[in-house]
């Protein structure tokens, strides 16, 4: 009765299935038992990838996979192109700033995509451009970029691709192999609906030239050794991996198959309709342009006159939902709604019936069932 | 009936209850709830510690606290002298190599444990050396170092004192303000008895000096941003922290401090004697001089004869108890008997038993009860 019903994009609630696959005794993870495991999880990691390159699995949140993407691929001075158009964007920057690397940013509004062509002139102006960082879904403004578009675009240069999907595998569309992303990556707390700790990442043969002539920045990270371990007798991780983790992991991954990942990125994008047409219902305004908005996170305007903690506040104190912030200079400017995982009409309903009643006791003339309403429409 | 008993050096066996903690539903980790939890688990490590000092916490293996001690206080061509006695010195010695910087190594014979003399000799030759790593409990060879004497030591010079506690804390003598500790960490799985995926780490005032004096050459592992979050309203990490596996830290954690540390250690050095002894009894030779024998694990040389996957797999597959082999050039040479954790005089009468059934089976012509008569006479 008590529940808050998480709607973060991410951690996202976690089934109950898997909350029981976490608490199985812990096995030796230098193990035959463990090596089964190891390889069956990567694998289907490799399957929602939709890519036929290895899988790698790093005990750490989704920011250790983002830093093992650029720590292993660049030498001091050398130069990457990062999109920012958000939070995350930016964090990809940094990281490249702290490994020594130059970044050439290609600043995007915050609430808008990047398109292909603006990418296209960086690297017709910049030739020595080893890698292009790209977030898929940035969480932090509920933008989701072009990623096949400027896969297909970036056929024809030499940089490596390196997509953040760490709030959008599992919920919104990513073909690894079609659209030709050499390094891809992804947290286990979002979409993917498994326990928070967990990153997995993906790297094409070009992508592995690049690191077998780099000497790696890190050690933690060093994505040379998980290859190494990855294909010994049992496959296993250079450092002692999250087994509990890996067992949750798993067991998400068998809730995925079953769904279906073409049906799951459906459901997905039905709830980022609904969730649309419920805050429009209910008189509030998106935060992103409507056509490049996400499909797992959705970003709204905070009403006027209502500050963070009367609306966050009253919706987790009064009405048991947690809803997201926003992140540095939108902090108390939009506030975000997390419709990923495993996401129905119900969690919706009660999000929106929580809002209604929220906006009124705030004072806003609204009619409060027609935030579920708009809801119902797009289930229906 | 099936189940196999862990007696590794890592991952050790869960309780149940801690095993019940993180089945618990994940809460928002930028939430005053989850504040409070993290709060009190770090709180609870600085006891275990022994420190006044704040405690962080890292989603990672323990190889992720030992990167962040070294890549936080160290700029490209600054010396750290690393004492060096088998691979987890390596380890710290490989980290300050891949962080540029210039590692003074001081080889210690596999099986023997380094003289605070020793190290006085290097340093005294050094005047340059800005932090010495020590392995205060060496899986890898079951030697456990005078960490309090070489305390005393280093309180004489302006090294910053690194002490790798991984595989020691909560099972051994560690006393972090009392011997001058300017960084110790550790990691869940060990004596801790956790689940792994977590690791700990704590750091003096003179150590958080350094990290202010030094650009850190990581960005998950930047301590100086855990340092920022932490001190947050509310208390939080930088990243998305693995929720479910601090739920099951701090109840392990709860379980230490019901037990009371000083009861703990005590345990752990009677299942050291009592391990000893039932393998001399069974007459095995101890791999380490016996006077440095570490409190947590026991390192066996390998009977003549005996190949590593006669030994370790009949005890696996025909008793269902799993120990650890050698590893690189020990490789085959001994095997470990790990007595971190929950360990009582239960499971050293197990692993003993089949111990004893296995060198029978590979023709030995032994008492096959002369250890665990050995294990009850260390606790009677």
């Amino acid at each position: 009765m008590d529940q808050t019903l998480l709607m973060l994009p991410g951690p996202t609630t976690v089934a109950p299935r898997v909350l029981r696959a976490i608490s199985k005794d812990v096995v030796n993870h230098r193990s035959a038992i463990f090596g089964e495991i190891y390889t069956e999880t990567t694998e289907l990691m490799s399957d929602v990838f939709k890519t036929q390159n290895k899988s790698y699995l790093l005990t750490g949140s989704g920011t250790a996979a983002m830093e093992a993407s650029i720590a292993n691929i660049i030498r001091p001075g050398e130069k990457v192109l990062n999109v920012v158009g958000g939070k995350f964007g930016e964090r990809l920057r940094d990281i490249v700033k702290a490994h020594g690397g130059e970044s050439v940013e290609l600043a995007i509004e915050w609430g808008d995509a990047v398109k292909p062509q603006e990418i296209k002139e960086v690297l017709d102006e910049n030739e020595d451009i080893k890698a292009v960082t790209v977030v898929h879904n940035e969480t932090s403004t509920g933008v989701a970029a072009p990623i096949d578009e400027i896969g297909k675009l970036l056929r024809n240069y030499d940089a490596l691709y390196v997509a953040d999907t760490v709030s959008s595998l599992g919920g919104d569309r990513v073909d690894v192999d079609k659209d030709g992303i050499d390094i891809c990556f992804t947290g286990s707390q979002k979409c993917l609906a498994a326990p928070p700790g967990m990153a997995a990442i993906t790297l094409s043969d070009d992508a592995w030239k690049v690191i077998d002539s780099v000497d790696s920045n890190t050690y933690y990270l060093d994505l040379k050794k998980y290859r190494k371990s990855g294909a010994g007798t049992p496959p296993e991780t250079p450092y002692t991996p999250s087994v509990t983790l890996i067992y949750g992991l798993f067991e998400a991954l068998q809730v995925i198959k079953e769904e279906g990942l073409e049906k799951r990125i459906n459901r997905h994008e039905t709830a980022a309709e609904a969730t649309r047409n419920a805050a429009k219902a209910l008189g509030l305004e998106l935060f992103p342009k409507e056509e490049v908005s996400s499909a797992t996170v959705t970003a709204i305007k905070m009403p006027e006159g209502v500050t963070d903690k009367q609306l966050r506040g009253t919706m987790r104190n009064e009405y048991k939902v947690e809803l997201a912030g926003g992140q540095d200079h939108l902090k108390g400017n939009i506030f975000r709604i997390g419709h990923m995982g495993n996401i129905t009409y119900k969690e919706l309903a009660i999000t929106f019936s929580a809002l209604g009643m929220t906006l009124k006791k705030l004072g806003f003339d609204i009619d409060m069932g027609a935030g579920v309403s708009a809801v119902s429409e797009s289930y229906i």
